[in-house]
């Protein structure tokens, strides 16, 4: 069942160490078939040298519940049902706990476009969703995870697919795409323009956001119609590296 | 004499340089046999790469002194002595000087729980214990770094199962567990979110520490009778990892 | 068609992934070949480890148009004509994303001279050029962003030659040589020192740039006709390291 | 010549890149033979992966002239001959370009002891000696190097055999001991330790530099008459390695 899908699932889980983005086993990624209505998803608690392809497990889109799998799913799995339902375009999710995107997180801040490396892959700041109260925490911790991701993307009106990550307040980053892979891609990017915004802010508290015109350039010279890199004949297509 | 718990030893300190947390021989891990009344410790100053199973030294638990060995144990003896017959219910200690948590313990500061990746292993700060005084260190260097930190739990209130580390201030951090292994990775934790708590406390001063409410989620979700985290189907064991 | 250049060319752009330089494709390297007017330089967003030297595109130099190559050259191609152009004496160009000198880009600071593995290689403080103005990005990007570096080392007074790098605002480094593998190192140089100011600016914020003197003698024993570093008889070539 | 020697300079010097300490050719060891009047030191400016045991160059300490070698020496070789000669107990002196330690020389700082793996090592701060005058640059660069260490050792009573490293202000670190390897030794925990400082630093500015008595035990432990670490039996054996 869906098989090519646990591969690439499974592929993409494994990027997460080899990209130094785990410690231990603290990630997971998952991919969806939305024609099917079922997503696959790491199972719980296994260490990346065992895992297998077959071991990643299916779960029913519409209620989050298992379809197959010996293996419990990632305790994850209500946020990732809650986003699939609610990002209706998204392909993959990932969740980490990098350590520069947890910093952020746990300081309850943006991660703010402060230069074109972040420009490339986040039209905008990157949002710190608001923590969970004590009451979401308690009826059901996951769910509202997913929750306060998608409330704080339609308050503050950004367009989940031109900014593919958030922060949630002190926990840790969750990160999407078209693809698994791509949203690997993006968990990367988001660590590594965390590092340099520490950075940044460190060496001045001037303010250092990018304007919108150096916004637009590098976000739309990569992606939309009018986008002009790498080697794709159809320059609206993604791509997943620059120069 | 006691040749699997020695392999267990021997296994857990070698895991200490492949996770990044010694320069040298700068650590050393020890587990005990409760019902032999012995323990079995890393020798004093072999380097990891010549260390053997068969060099691991065993101690007497009731006074610390060495019962087989041909090399000297580890010259922090008596604090692993104080530790296991203070603490009554552990497995494992670990010592390190793991580069972030040695700059918590320079500067006195407890490492706070500032994010979940902090609350999934300890359910509280980590407290930093009081520098021994001059008379403490002429008197009895070693047993007395053990005796500041059960004296730190103890006046703090604090249990040390759920709260599996210290740091000795001006020293460095100690951590433990049920097994040598679990103490292990509980060191290991530790260096993680010192390194997040230190970005964090850089970012802003602002008060971060974790609501009571979340610490609970997160550290009884993988911890005692309703943890629901990993494969395991006796919900209340514990998990060394998690997703 | 210049088949050593393009050789060259590659092995340069391959040790951008070793030497810590790059994450995914996010660098590029060119080579010019002054006689013939036409320069090499890496395809857009071809991943490093398909990467052949039979990639690299041949670029005229007086137009920045392709005259060989399957692929596109990297998209900012003319920011390397623009340099080209504009500083004579350069053999060989290099653009990263490296995380330090990103950090400074953002922060719109110059890469102050303040020690003596500085000022080996760059002859005083490697400046941020000003951000491009919205006319210029929306004119022709990349053309303004070889042109910007042009005007900051026009208006100072800085040599070009003995300073090999610039930064430019909110977006990042850049580096060249006599040859594509000396901006290689420039490139690398640039990133330690601007690692080593980042955290002597933490430690202290007196001044602490280098007096004129100490740049003069350690600039000038490894360049200019009085250098007496390295193995070469001929003093005043320039020599790739130094003890 | 000098052959065992030479293998055993060669051999240090090849740590520094596998300890992390150099970039590129950027740091050198010697080691000497007080009873022959010579040294031997690394050539200049030659690739780590090129260098080889026969390339080491021979010295005469009374005059700093090479005695034996094809290649020109170190070019820091006279700074090398004044710390022999007025450091009559060191075997062997290092220096590089470590990146933590050039920091704080870059801020003219001295790297306090604040921790117990500064003990360890180091009885006291590492001090920052004085940056050099324009008359002392230019007149005798390399040799006033060795002559501001010196001054500053005997101006502040520091022992240098209970101290064996310094900082030069604006340059970096030398360090040194009874052997090249031990010389070597010291060179790493000077840059672990500056790294802990710089973060223990910027957690807190109250004064944590350690009580005498914490010194005292750390470094007695561990040197001199009455020190019982590792596993040698003669107790004043100076041991290489600490648990």
């Amino acid at each position: 069942m869906l098989e090519d899908l646990k591969q690439e699932v499974y592929e993409a889980n494994m990027r997460l160490p080899e990209l130094g983005l785990v410690s231990f086993t603290w990630g997971n990624v998952s991919g969806v078939d939305r024609e099917k209505g079922l997503y696959v998803i790491k199972p719980s608690g296994v260490p990346y040298d065992e895992l297998k392809a077959s071991d990643m497990v299916v779960v029913n889109l519409a209620d989050g519940k298992v379809v197959e799998g010996d293996l419990n799913p990632s305790s994850d799995t209500p946020t990732h049902t809650y986003l699939y339902n609610h990002f209706p375009k998204i392909g993959g999710i990932v969740h980490t706990h990098s350590p520069w995107a947890v910093s952020f997180a746990a300081a309850k801040m943006d991660i703010p476009a402060m230069n074109t490396t972040h420009a490339d892959t986040f039209y905008g700041d990157v949002p710190a969703a608001d923590a969970l109260t004590k009451e979401e925490i308690e009826a059901d911790y996951e769910g509202n995870t997913g929750k306060t991701i998608v409330k704080t993307f339609n308050e503050r009106g950004i367009d989940y697919e031109a900014v593919p990550a958030a922060l949630v307040s002190q926990h840790g980053p969750f990160s999407w795409g078209p693809t698994p892979d791509k949203a690997v891609y993006n968990a990367k990017v988001l660590e590594v323009v965390a590092e340099e915004d520490y950075h940044t802010l460190q060496l001045t508290r001037a303010n250092r956001e990018l304007p919108q015109y150096l916004l637009d350039k590098h976000y739309l010279r990569k992606h939309g119609a009018n986008a002009y890199y790498g080697q794709n004949n159809a320059k609206s297509k993604e791509h997943a590296a620059r120069e």
